[in-house]
């Protein structure tokens, strides 16, 4: 009926599926793992496709969770800042070192409202609103803390989520905002995340030109109002192409595309082609586990180490064989060769990467089929 | 480029969502709850259920991944020890100080061989089996640590997932662990899975038939050749009335019956009702975060805090709500008499138990509409 403190330690201390400089056959399964020139690729691809468009990257961390992530992204990836979704998140890469934290959502809580304010006098700190009542709070928390916290207002571009409903009600929430000690305008938040997975180009194409329509909209109505909005956000790894062309949105907040997985494969490009520039960098680690019957195998991933909820997973660099079953901790893998043998390695690409990687406590860093590094998901299950 | 304890320290100190004696309307948003009368009440009823049919209980962990609730079963449940499904969960149930644990799993890597073997050293462990030469592997790995293994041979009783796919091929098994230094051959294990969700009472009770019927005659080709076997393990939630009544299985391995989910309120009881012995416990505490449409509200409960694999949450005790959307972080909760305000706070009770509860630090428990008690969830994320 207490809390036990050996007890997480031990968890933290158990949990580690490598050690640096092992081969990638030993390292146990099921684990999480990233290639690392696949994600290194990612990383310099977006960044020179924004650098080309002239607009601002701020990467998503919501997708990784990991400092060390956040600060590649920074530091080789050319991102001016990181977004999170949530407080705690935020405070993980606060500690962590990072100094320009977006929440690109609404912060509504008193208590996650005073933790905000309190992280805005250790960093940049952006946040999203879309309530006029929800102005006054952050002005109070950030005053009492001798902060400065900036606000965006969030628009509902398309995906009925958050965000006002009307340019006007995105004046007056701003022109509150522009009022209020404590607080700084600093733009509108545009996000179409319902855009992000739809297959065909030119469709995704015309739910972004709904969206970048209505935040011109706003951009116009805020203008003649007399507010400059330095920050027109949006886009994820999608869409980013038409957002970064529309001329409207300046800062891109793309998140997956360092790891892509088994639902972006399905997004198709121009040429409908599956998405080619950037590559799957994440993948499930997994063993054979049980092989009793000839046309199938059980592997030892299941629901508790990947999301399902965009697709199962899909054998990496295998056309023979098939995951077609899920249960807690186990999968059930076709084998019409019968060729699958105990302790056999497969990797698996995630159906979707943002869940899939928040069940888990470390990246293993691989190259060349070695462990290079070994990253905490330092804000694993920060939900709050 | 190297593990950073500290962020991990950092992640452990963060991420409480509540202390004890605090009203449940301050614990924060989202969080995993337990109302613990509906839980001591469902613990009572198994074992009440259990001693009346003349049957043991060893309850499975992996439902709760809990130390806490591991001991409470077994101090109040009528649990003669536990199930695990992975040898790091053993190792965090064994270092919590539980001394009877099965893994009711095979165990075939050589590296997760030698640390069951470790463990077999400290507390009575049991293991799955269903390979031949995993046998001298256990063998091998127990007798270097001067331990003593327990194997079961799992048969394939309909499930198609692990498990020998004949009596011979059992029998084979079993004969070489008893055959083997270091191990003892202790029954079988015939857990039927894919029996558990069956909505239709009579249509599952004909799947265990056929299961235990299987059982039985593996069974009986072993004591034939003078093999005994102390346990005949299996059963879940949702079918253990019939691996009760069946005369063959005296050990039951329910897991989920201490806190169900929306799935099992789908699963019916003989006279064609909802299963009522058992009552929900388990919920995620949430809050509304965005409210700018008349007919809808966003809450802040989404992917990153629940496993949709069996669908999507029941709002607890709202018939004019419904939760009908899920994104990372974000769940859109109809709201047909625009009712709900921001800040309102709502009790979901997840789709599926056991991998929701895999996703967090710690169960807030309430009596009364107050925080009792914070139990860590031990061995979150232990997956290997």
């Amino acid at each position: 009926m207490k809390i036990s403190s050996r007890q997480t330690e031990l968890v933290v201390g158990l949990n580690i599926p490598a050690e640096i400089g092992m081969e990638l056959s030993e390292v146990a399964t099921p684990a999480l793992i990233i290639e690392l020139d696949a994600f290194e690729h990612n990383v310099a691809t977006l960044r020179e496709r924004l650098d080309v468009a002239g607009v601002r990257l701020r990467a998503h961390s919501k997708t990784h969770k990991s400092v060390d992530i956040a600060r590649y992204q920074i530091d080789h990836g050319g991102a001016c800042g990181i977004c999170c979704q949530k407080v705690s998140e935020a405070e993980v890469m606060v500690a962590g070192g990072i100094t320009d934290v977006m929440v690109s959502n609404q912060v509504v809580d008193p208590k996650k409202v005073a933790r905000l304010a309190q992280l805005a006098s250790q960093a940049r700190i952006l946040v999203c609103v879309d309530n006029l009542r929800n102005v006054d709070d952050l002005s109070a928390a950030a005053m009492s803390k001798q902060a400065n916290i900036e606000c965006l207002v969030e628009i509902d571009c398309g995906a009925a989520r958050c965000g006002v409903q009307s340019s006007e009600a995105a004046l007056e929430i701003a022109q509150k905002i522009d009022s209020c000690s404590g607080l700084r305008f600093a733009g509108i938040q545009a996000y179409q995340g319902s855009a992000q997975h739809i297959r065909d180009y030119a469709e995704r194409g015309r739910e972004i030109d709904a969206a970048a329509g209505m935040a011109a909209d706003t951009l116009t109505l805020l203008n003649r109002n007399g507010l400059d909005c330095a920050i027109v956000a949006g886009a994820g790894t999608g869409s980013y192409p038409f957002e970064a062309a529309s001329g409207i949105y300046n800062e891109m907040q793309c998140g997956s595309y360092i790891f892509m997985d088994a639902d972006y494969q399905r997004v198709l490009d121009a040429q409908g082609e599956q998405i080619s520039e950037f590559v799957n960098s994440l993948f499930i680690w997994t063993s054979i586990m049980s092989k009793t019957r000839q046309d199938d195998a059980i592997c030892d991933a299941g629901l508790k180490v990947m999301s399902v909820d965009s697709g199962l997973p899909v054998v990496y660099g295998r056309e023979d064989i098939e995951y077609v079953g899920c249960s807690d901790e186990h999968g059930v893998i076709t084998d019409p060769g019968n060729q699958l043998k105990l302790n056999d390695r497969l990797k698996l690409v995630p159906g979707h990467c943002d869940p899939t990687c928040n069940l888990h406590d470390w990246y293993v860093g691989i190259r060349n089929d070695k462990v290079e590094c070994l990253w905490p998901v330092s804000a694993r299950g920060m939900a709050f």
